[in-house]
């Protein structure tokens, strides 16, 4: 196999580079890490047995892969548990809404929250409506989130899940209840982080299914009173902990520097976590493990398993602090947090110096299919986001997220979402990535 | 517009077929009725406050449409009612399993059943399993349900559904869990029929989704024992009555004579019953009033909306009885009742003296892209079984129901399953058998 001229490769690396991807895209090394996580830990919210769980796991998997280094940190966060949620039309036309608390709201009453529904397009109309526009009413924001293959439409309707309920309490309503964050048909409610505010007051915060949410928006729009009942058992539990997990592969000439991958560990309670972030973990793992299969690499390649992350990326800003004195040795880093589709981009953020380096890297993921993005500007995963003011080399590998938001903490979101083919084809471009920034001859830099 | 020389229609009918179709292929008829059906009065279970409201719905439609006819007639049953239903993995992995009861079952204790999985591929290995082989267990059939276009996966993966229970309880088993009669990939248990046998001790009786059965299968498969619980809170509450519904257009010649389509009115109180058999009940009401757009037709045009069909056909048997003197006067009979998608194949189950008529029909169709399966031996709905041995002609218009299965049954049958395009497909057809049927030369005869 003949290769192009490199000033950073040897001839001999350009072709472990083929054959760690042709390995790699025959090998179920992902699968069965996916499958093992989400069959025998199941969901895994941060402070639960599930978590607990996830974390014994994950230290085992590593020692049993052979990481030369496996360790623990710990994170903390604000403790929350679900115990039950339900809803339902009271009037005029009595029938269940499918439904989920968002996190950290708090409970209704043992019998519910009973009120009349006022409905909003989105958190703007909300925002400008007159100080007592929701008083004593349930507040409905009824936006739908559009379906886009970078996940774009997600911020425009996240901001109705961070901050809904702490605006329609000022606006006065005794509840809050939004059409999920969700691009999906089913009828699955999406949970997801919310936020209060001190000094407004807490009301019930809660999203329904894209079908109840039509239903809903039908019968308001009958144009008489609806009422509809919440009931939300949840509960703040003070402080939790968890752990980051951490495996690496030492380096052999520079084994302070390291390449970062990785993904969170913790999950959701409604489903068990494949797509989000079960993937993730099984995705990057396995690459390091292709990374090094022909030997130790120059520097260390490093998977970081994060804590808490859907709880406010806890677990993240605990490593950016643990290891605040040796994040310049991140010679690149990229998490895997979109699913389990195909990558269809590969972007840096890095020094100027280091992108003739990073565009030998997009070349050896182009017959993969993956697109080069020359901006040099990639957005890098929420752990990640910690990293940036220590000018880490960043990287996205972008999966094709079309359909992520179909499942996307929900219930839903369960191994049979994920296709093994396109898991293989996520593990031979980290693995590629993870190599090549590994062994390249000088580091790269970050910007 | 020429038409071909016709034995059973002049010319002017023809041209009426062809505005009919035109303008029945324009309205949104049957999704006014279908989405007015589902919001408003929602899930109807027989013997519920929704049937009930379903059961005024309908009366009022009718009304409304300007049927001649409007009426009532008692069905009853045995009522059933759901109040609760969860099930979770006890060990090794502890997560909650999707679960629904079969209609009819009993309840556990309010703690639930707990007991170990035993796993069979489908009832025969049940049923040539030993006589204690279940002893103290919970028996879980695993049949995976074929996706077909006619629903020739249906029979096979419902034995289990309507006997599973019955067998598994001679096995020993302490309660029943079956994968749902079921296509579908996402994670919703699917509901339906089941039944107890008199002598065999009643068990619970239950369905878990497609993503719960394969990570139950795989839980067993890890090799140690699987214990699960499953509550069921459910309840038999002796006989309870609802109402066939049934709107006429009267005949101007043959009064007597009528065409019977319709569907059924009840539904699953897990969803809102709008592809089962809302879809049904607003295609046959539509077309009605299509297929009498231009007057009065020659012989009544009836469309029966039938009650109580999820509990076992109790309304069609009501029907059957109360109208035996007079189901020989019955030209034509069709049930809309496998979703909303469109009408591929019509076929007939005549006497071979109206196949000439028949074909006349066929041809009218034809351009709607429905093919004519000239074999004569319809199978028609559910609830025409009754009326079988009464020779009354029978017809089916075939709808695709490749998708059907994914949506059955479950909380996910919901307006937004339908295509307002694909109704109206459905509406033009069935109104241009109705009138075709209906004001024929000669009546249609049976078999
Ligand atoms: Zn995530
Ligand atoms: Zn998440
Ligand atoms: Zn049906
Ligand atoms: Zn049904």
């Amino acid at each position: 196999q003949a290769h192009a001229k490199s000033d950073n490769f040897t001839a001999e690396q350009l072709s472990q580079v083929a054959d760690i991807k042709k390995q790699a895209l025959e090998s179920d090394l992902a699968w069965n890490l996916v499958e093992s996580l989400t069959t025998e830990v199941g969901p895994r919210m941060p402070g639960t047995p599930g978590d607990k769980a996830g974390v014994a796991w994950a230290v085992a998997q590593f020692k049993a892969m052979g990481f030369d280094k496996v360790w623990t940190e710990p994170a903390t966060f604000p403790k929350w548990i679900r115990y039950s949620e339900s809803a339902a039309v009271v009037s005029p036309a009595p029938q269940t809404l499918h439904i989920t608390a968002l996190g950290n709201s708090i409970s209704t009453p043992k019998e519910g929250i009973e009120a009349q529904v006022i409905e909003f397009e989105n958190l703007a109309e909300l925002e400008n409506a007159a100080d007592n526009a929701a008083k004593g009413k349930i507040v409905f924001i009824n936006y739908r989130m559009d379906r886009d293959r970078d996940g774009n439409g997600y911020g425009p309707a996240v901001k109705a899940r961070s901050r809904g309920a702490v605006v329609a309490a000022q606006k006065g309503a005794v509840g809050y209840v939004m059409r999920s964050v969700s691009t999906a048909t089913h009828r699955f409610a999406h949970t997801g982080g919310s936020h209060y505010e001190e000094g407004v007051t807490k009301i019930v915060s809660s999203a329904i299914s894209n079908a109840d949410a039509d239903q809903l928006h039908r019968l308001v729009a009958l144009g008489k009173p609806v009422t509809i009942n919440i009931n939300v058992q949840a509960k703040s539990m003070g402080e939790g902990t968890s752990y980051n997990v951490i495996g690496e592969f030492t380096g052999s000439e520079f084994p302070n520097e390291h390449v970062l991958i990785g993904g969170h560990l913790d999950s959701w309670d409604l489903g068990t976590g494949a797509l989000d972030d079960g993937a993730g973990i099984a995705i990057t793992m396995a690459a390091a493990k292709f990374a090094t299969l022909k030997g130790q690499p120059k520097r260390s390649i490093r998977v970081v398993l994060f804590a808490a992350e859907e709880f406010g990326l806890w677990g993240a800003k605990a490593y950016a602090k643990a290891n605040e004195k040796t994040l310049s040795n991140i010679v690149a880093a990229a998490e895997s947090d979109f699913g389990a589709d195909k990558i269809w981009a590969f972007e840096s953020n890095v020094h100027a110096s280091s992108l003739p380096l990073v565009s030998e890297i997009a070349a050896m993921l182009k017959p993969l299919n993956v697109e080069y993005i020359a901006n040099n500007s990639a957005r890098n995963g929420p752990d990640l986001i910690p990293l940036r003011p220590f000018k880490v080399p960043a990287f996205a590998l972008s999966q094709d997220g079309t359909d992520y938001f179909d499942y996307h903490h929900t219930a839903d979101d369960t191994l049979d979402k994920i296709d093994p083919a396109k898991l293989r084809h996520n593990v031979a471009s980290y693995a590629i990535f993870a190599y090549m920034a590994a062994n390249a001859k000088t580091r790269i830099i970050g910007k």
